[in-house]
């Protein structure tokens, strides 16, 4: 991926922004609160606000979730969703809606989350002569009881069509359940969602999904595709972390006949061997990014095949990381030796967070859709995960 | 590994325990509490005093730290390395000694642990009237800061020879720092130990440790046979915990064709490849121990050559066994599925108790050390580990 | 497993035989010629007679077929399917026939096939006054065509009953179609056969096969295991060999900064887990050995859930040597080095046999078995397979 | 990668020449003649002359080598060790030679080779008034006894500077042993070179090889670059035979509850786990060949930082490629079945070129200088293989 001049800003924006969250990932993650504190530093920082002006954003995006993700791999995920929201928000073409709320989101430095798991029952759209009134309940929506705006999906009760829309995230009959306290990922605020007779008006619906339109089924391939980026970037960090512990602190083994736990030759070659396959994983989720990217540049002329070839790229991605990941976050302890198990260090959080982030969906099905597609041509189906 | 009758009997008693370990156990590790109310269920249950009366118990006793390994590592790794401090003590061939320590120990219920991190310096013995005097401090000393007796090692200040001992462990002068606080087997009260001018008594004295006596070596090759058994046994309660969660709570994917998660066919194979590895891995656990069992058995008259061929044969099952564990405890996920990850359910404890107690010492020295003896013959040296 | 001392006997005749099959192990792999003169060994060592005389001879054929088939695949799959088809024509329980045949087998030193490749169409009886008549033609019959003896099951056209019997392999109309040309177990003669118009005298017949007969069932089971067995010896021979050639050739890295291949610390791990780890698969399938000959024990009073355990077991066996042969037989070569390539060694014979013969029948739904078992309880169905 | 529209048409001419050599691809493996027939090819097609006109030209050659690799390892490693020979030829920045010698080529259609095996003792160059006479032998020099160039290193007796030249490989006192016998890469022609009093014409002479300028130690990057592309070509030629294979004439396994090979879930979980690894490897490649590219862009002024990253990324890209090469041509005979195991397919050829050719060097040195780098920054040496 190419980034510009513009989008390397952004990229040292975001590695000042990392730094800071090194230091006290351990700990945050350890007093497991809302992320209330990260957001305000997202805020800070100006990411938020990155691709609401500029053009050719996507890469620097992808680059900084990267970055994030590999401090603070929740910090990662909740800005990676935010991109998220707002590129497939997009997809409806709906000019003058997203306008508005580029523009807004600007100003107030909002933070976008979304309302959407696949696997619950729909919410329902009663049509009232305002607009609509939206109820139901939705589990793990990220990042949604931090934020300002959130992308929610429902359906009509009257015409049965899947409308997408923006609501204010604090507007009246929206209740947070608060019920996300898992062993990874602990500061995505990932709860469950009660929507209560909340009001939706007609100039917040972005347009209406439609289960065969090639272009808005992209949205469900961005969330894989961020999936695997933080995937990567949280073996990336493990990485990092664990060569800057063997550097300071690891002992050689008594019979190693070295001085140095730096020229141990197995601590040499298994580092060797996990910084060359993330570096691998990470190149195939770069050009699945770019694969997304080229794929809505195409707009409305995106062909099934297109969009088939797309997705498969991004499983493939998905299959390779999630592999690195888990590999990697368990690996890295070999280098660094028993007494980097002391909970201080926190050094489980990698494992934890690839762990549970790498579940979201299970991958078997992924490399199922790819080894499909390779040996038959066959196209994944358009679902909330393919 | 054969079971006497008498043996089935202890079994029977394990299984019972391990239900009830296995009902709280990750309730007990998220307290990250000192293993008071754990001594307490091993004391009731009889197990402490397994072996000290019967013969040919051995076999019994790597049973029984597999059933109880498997509902809760910590507590295994507590009675295992009970068994291992009697067992290794009995290798002085001070009859005297341990015949008192058997009968009180069986009249009293003790819980034995042992103060011995090869790594640290030695602790110090000077000579005075009544016996010795005792300095110095110890880290890792696993269960004895719950334990009733330790045995102990430390060098004396006049001869440079290295005594070992058993005190009781409420002696004073014995501070229990209580700094053990790991991301696994939090429940082992692993912390260090200082000694302050502790009285030993010649009496409390088993014998002298030298460093070419292949039969007290064997010792060092105790604790890593029961390692390579709790690894085992780790594997083992993840599976089978897993199993049970996937059988009461995984959804079948919804578009795996299929009307229960019991009928998915990568999660069927999946179960299949962890089960066959993990019962390969048993096997040569016990495989091992039966092999130091004979070689104890040898006595005085055991051969460097015979000690060489125990110690490979342990450290083969060290290397398949942290393989087995590790891969297992992250594999089990894919089984159960994302919503497993719930905290309450604590089923990274597998992973984080695997991942620390592998870390014992480094598992390429065991692989370097067989592949070694396999293409040269050499044997292992006499060390700590090995 | 425990070998008597008059097994211990025998395995020291296997070494022999085993020390003369290795010298000439390539240049025979290589010539793919009729395994005539192997047989000629194989009869002059007498161990085609192992077990005709003897009780308790299981064990003993079991490591005699693993040291054989060590030095020589083609030859310890000749010699483990000829022991299998003695024991499995025993489970009829036909005193009488197989009285008459262990005697006359030890007299004239018979040798032993099978033909019963179960994908095939099933072979046609025809009963005429004198017996039957045999029509039709198997693939894949694994020594057939170098056999003294055969064992065959074919459908009686009246009664649609699958018999089982024994053939003079060089009866009138029995036609080895020598089409057997493949990347392993080269010398195994595992052609088609064709029975046309082939005479089954009455007394020839051991017995009825019967779809639901737990014993009879055990058949299929004991090629499974002996498979399994093999999977493990050539992973043993490919060990074996990859030593003595890195020890007497391999040169030390430039950059190694040792003086001797056997000092490189990668070779000692790799050597080191590779070792471990056939050692682990090879308990595995001693116990699947000794778990067959117990279920063949209890005789007619073999329930299915002691046969479904006895399967699974074997499964668990065959997956976990699967894995040990195929890696193992590509990973040596990183030890003895590029030179080792030279054709003249002919060291890729054992990746070739043991890539051939793992894909007897797809290890990945044995895996499946072991899981279901494991998961659900449900046993494995009887087939040819399983 | 990016390629240009010249560039891709090469590419189509790439395809036409792989889609002809696979036709007979195991034929040819089975005669391991001299690949005399195979260069024809190679010159019929104009690949050989790719790069020699046209700028921009290193990524067509890096994708022609792995188009024609994938169809037939033996040629890939010809052509992409040709174009190497004219590549590294130009780094000695003697634009007089090289104006002859690429005219020449073009013209001629020479066939370009090396000898250099790194690891043999140097050949002697004496001076004499013409120039200089060469003598010595070199191990493994591929495609030379077939080319119409060879480039050669030697050293000088006089001065012990090392000089490299481009000989007419048919020069009188050059002999080539046609020693090369492996199990793999059987049509590259690999075996030795004598020279014996070969005259050595001044202007022959390319430059003076130093052992500190990062430009020229460039040479020995790009063969591991090439190696790496071939390892990833044979794993993309793997797979693209099985799954025809598999398309073909794979039988469902009975048990499966499909009707065809192609539904059967776990070989589209693996071919999909294949696919997506090799994916990946092959962008490491690539990588890899973009940093060669830029680092030799940089002439005179690359540093030894610079290069030092290039050779990393290079050792990154071998070590996850050899990997992917070697697991895949092991894994594919799964999804085919065992029948594919007939000679005549010898499907067999994947991995014994892949298991040959991925020992050119130990990838486990590799490993260690990726991992060398990462935690201490450390720069590999300056070898033949560095």
């Amino acid at each position: 991926m190419t980034i510009t001049p513009a989008g390397q800003k952004w990229l040292a924006v975001a590695e000042d922004l990392a730094e800071q969250l090194r230091i006290d990932a351990a700990e945050r993650d350890r007093a497991n609160a809302s992320p209330v504190r990260e957001l305000e530093l997202l805020r800070e920082s100006g990411l938020l606000t990155l691709g609401l002006v500029e053009a050719d954003s996507w890469s620097t995006q992808m680059a900084v979730t990267r970055i994030i993700g590999a401090a603070d791999a929740n910090v990662g995920h909740l800005l990676g969703y935010h991109y998220l929201q707002l590129w497939r928000s997009e997809l409806f073409d709906n000019a003058d809606a997203m306008g508005r709320l580029r523009a807004s989101t600007a100003e107030n430095q909002w933070f976008w989350a979304g309302v959407s798991n696949p696997l619950d029952a729909a919410l329902e759209l009663t049509p009232v002569e305002s607009g609509f009134v939206l109820n139901g309940r939705k589990t793990f929506a990220t990042g949604a009881a931090v934020a300002d705006r959130i992308v929610v999906s429902a359906t009509r009760t009257d015409t049965g069509e899947k409308l997408t829309f923006v609501l204010d995230a604090r507007a009246e009959g929206i209740t947070y359940r608060d019920d996300w306290d898992n062993i990874g990922q602990r500061l995505t605020a990932s709860g469950g969602v009660v929507f209560d007779h909340v009001a939706v008006a007609a100039h917040e619906v972005l347009g209406t999904q439609t289960e065969d339109n090639p272009r808005l089924s992209l949205a469900a391939l961005g969330f894989q595709l961020v999936l695997a980026q933080l995937y990567v970037a949280i073996a990336e960090g493990a990485l990092a972390e664990a060569a800057e512990y063997t550097r300071q602190r690891t002992r050689p083994w008594f019979t190693s006949g070295v001085e140095s736990a730096t020229e141990d030759p197995h601590i040499l070659v298994s580092y060797g061997e996990m910084v060359a396959s993330v570096e691998a994983a990470g190149l195939l989720a770069d050009k699945a990014a770019t694969a997304l990217k080229v794929a809505a540049d195409h707009g409305a002329g995106l062909t099934a095949e297109q969009r088939a070839a797309t997705a498969v790229t991004i499983s493939s991605a998905k299959v390779v990381s999630t592999k690195a990941a888990n590999e990697t976050t368990t690996r890295i302890f070999e280098q660094t030796g028993a007494r980097a198990t002391t909970s201080a260090y926190g050094f489980d959080r990698f494992w934890r967070n690839a762990r549970t982030l790498t579940l979201h969906d299970p991958v078997v099905y992924k490399a199922r859709e790819v080894g499909e597609y390779f040996l038959t041509g066959k196209r994944p189906p358009f679902t909330g995960y393919s």
